[in-house]
């Protein structure tokens, strides 16, 4: 076998790499359960055309196949019944198909969070992956879903991604719309074609507002004053209630003020207000975000790291009316979902954040001869006992390359056992910092490192 | 969309069940971190070619495709490179692909774990699924790796799942046997298709000991006293190191006695010493474990569930002295995998565990009326600033409903925020453990659930 090379936009990390995507794996979870967010996993595939029901997303998914498919039997009906499938290009179709499937066993609201690798079949580019992992929340509810949900979930990923700023995350901006804003000015306005509108606005970071105001006109069908309008919209933006009155201002001189603005800007202003007080700075209401998917239908949520605006979102969502349906009930649900991927690729190729070391152990327990293995291994097990991490050194080689050994990993502590003297006493064991070469007399029952030692951590490259 | 229906082979769990299975996701976990073990994930996808190296699982395969693969484009290097893939099998081969990826980067021997599903398009059969939750220890080493590791890894197991006694596993038997044990006996007895008799000697529980022999004889062309021989070591099982006598004496009597056969014998002998030290009554010396695989080249493993033993193995492995080869370096290792899915399948299904409740949350704020909702609010910030999950209730109904909400939850506690009485003071926050109907006066910034309420428990069922 040759040696092989990586797989474009498959990313994998080295142990120290998945150290730090661990640290934020779990971060993310701990938030989301402090939050009473219960966590689930479902299946990686779904039936072709669960997956295919949004047709433009058709052109990203995995269909598999099995290599030697069992010929077909008379009869044979979990044969005949096989579906197509492919994998899940995201966690929402799966939690619709999730809270459909198990409706009748689920308490609702139900409130989940669920972090799993998702595929898709995109060409690669920088922070963009085939196979990548999503940390999702959502809540969902079975009939009518109360306002409040809007505000309280970007603040639960505020809070979230703030636990990641010790190790060395940048800040981040979570941009919010609402578009029943967008649509009741847009309607005020007398356009009819909402989401031609939005999907011309979601360019506007990527061609500019020139060129934007051009399709408006040319595709859309809009009027040259009614594009002005819309791009004039698209360009508000802030942290308090002012935006709220500055929207309503520019409605009023459009003539273009309906009950859905109405509606739409007095949820923005409770989410805006909301989270000024909770999480300052963190939350800014920005008129142009549309998110291209058409299920949204109030809140929309995008986020950026500050300093890496370039990189895209790295945790977007929304509110949508109808996640699921099963024709008797509706399930309306509100939703973010961070890209963990993304995240991670960013901390560690920026060189932002740096993990103490590359394995778990705090201790390596030498091992004088292969004959006193078991007094080494004893040690060990003593020192797990009481929850430290330690391994036993694979060979009765010199000190020196013992050493050498939990230095090459970033080991912190090294620990001799007592050897027998002469006098057939045992001394006493003995464990050096490597670090300082400070060593002392120790027992296995009772020695503890300094707290910040006892497991790898992540922390800012610089620190 | 109509109600979806499950897919057979592709287990999901409600929340509760989820909560199980996570709890022995983190306890395998901790137990292999204690041990410094690093954890790594590796891609979904293999290129097919990398995972049919092994002819015999070509059928297992699940092969992706791109719903709209785009047309190869004149000079587009990306696209006429692109590999077919496959979904791995097995956490193995990837990891095999891994070391080698990376040798330059790892630091050897290299312990490691791996937590990840995996897929088989195999016909589903009770704990048998398509889709399927492995968790894997492996130690692998750059040129040679002490016969030590072969004792450490199932006894890494061993506490690993006896961890999960606590909340209902049953005991497990960690079943060893030694490829050099069997193949010095066969070849003393002057068989040379050892892979073919370990093939046979792997069907015993399923056609027993008559057919087997049969086989042996038609397939394989062993004469009936070999294999008379065969079964009979197949038959040797035992706890101490008299298995390793009786092992002896039986080659004597066939005069069988070859030099691989006491180095195996000695290998043997080894472990089920150090296991009835260390982890008494759960290791057992069984002749007959075979493994299919042929790359095992010294110890191997099986493990049953006490009173489950038709489960088939939760947990199996071995040593093969060649992991990964790149030409220069050969890599051997050892390595162990529990198949966490059927292991969790069987905990739900037969009513084994039960988790406390079935969302994080130890408690529920209340909320009097959706005016005072930031009231609410601001109690849950406080009591997660101290690490106790909250949510706060959906709706301000009457608080009956909000109890009600947290029963069908199993939250035991809901929280009341002092209200305003008519002389303008607030009155005090109370808090009521729905279970006894105790309420007192409480503050949050101080209050403090019993530990065993502050996070969802696992329990045996009978708990």
């Amino acid at each position: 076998m040759a040696r092989p090379t990586p797989l474009s936009g498959f990313p994998e990390w080295l142990p120290d790499g998945r150290i730090v995507e661990q640290h934020v794996l779990d971060t993310l979870r701990h938030t989301f359960e402090l939050h009473g967010f219960a966590g689930i996993e479902t299946r990686a595939v779904e039936p072709l055309d669960q997956l295919l029901r949004k047709g433009e997303t058709s052109k990203e998914v995995y269909v598999l196949s099995r290599l030697q498919g069992e010929p077909s039997v008379p009869g044979d009906r979990a044969a005949a019944s096989e579906k197509q499938l492919g994998l899940h290009f995201d966690l929402t179709v799966p939690f619709a198909r999730y809270v459909l499937e198990n409706a009748g066993h689920l308490a609702f609201p139900f409130k989940r969070y669920q972090i799993q690798k998702v595929w898709r079949g995109e060409r690669p580019q920088d922070g963009r992956f085939r196979e990548f992992v999503q940390a999702d929340i959502d809540v969902v509810a079975a009939g009518d879903l109360p306002y409040h949900f809007e505000v309280e979930l970007p603040l639960v990923m505020a809070e979230a991604l703030g636990a990641l700023r010790g190790i060395g995350l940048p800040e981040v901006r979570i941009l919010v719309n609402n578009r029943k804003v967008a649509e009741g000015f847009y309607r005020g306005l007398g356009i009819d074609d909402v989401e031609g509108v939005l999907r011309q606005i979601d360019k506007l970071d990527k061609i500019g507002p020139g060129a934007v105001s051009a399709l408006l006109v040319d595709e859309i069908g809009v009027t040259p004053d009614q594009a002005k309008a819309c791009l004039a919209l698209a360009d508000i933006s802030g942290s308090d209630a002012a935006v709220v009155a500055e929207v309503r201002s520019l409605a009023e001189s459009y003539g273009a003020v309906t009950e859905l603005l109405e509606t739409g800007l007095g949820e923005l202003e409770a989410l805006v207000t909301a989270a000024s007080e909770r999480a300052p700075g963190v939350v800014v209401a920005d008129l142009k975000i549309a998110r291209g998917l058409d299920y949204y239908t109030g809140s929309v949520y995008e986020t950026l790291l500050v300093g890496h605006e370039q990189l895209g979102s790295v945790c977007s969502g929304g509110r949508y009316d109808t996640l699921a349906s099963d024709g008797k009930n509706t399930y309306p649900g509100v939703g973010l979902s961070v890209g963990v991927s993304r995240l991670v690729s960013r901390l560690l190729s920026a060189g932002l954040v740096r993990a103490t070391r590359s394995v778990p152990s705090a201790v390596v327990v030498a091992v004088t001869s292969e004959e006193t293995r078991p007094a080494s291994e004893a040690v060990a097990t003593a020192l797990r006992a009481r929850g430290i991490p330690v391994e036993v050194a694979p060979r009765a080689a010199r000190f020196g390359k013992q050493i050498q050994y939990a230095d090459r990993r970033g080991i912190p502590f090294v620990w001799f056992p007592g050897t027998a003297g002469e006098d057939g006493t045992t001394g006493a064991d003995q464990v050096k910092d490597i670090r300082s070469g400070e060593q002392h007399d120790a027992d296995a029952a009772t020695w503890q490192p300094p707290a910040e030692d006892l497991w790898p951590r992540v922390v800012p490259a610089g620190e």
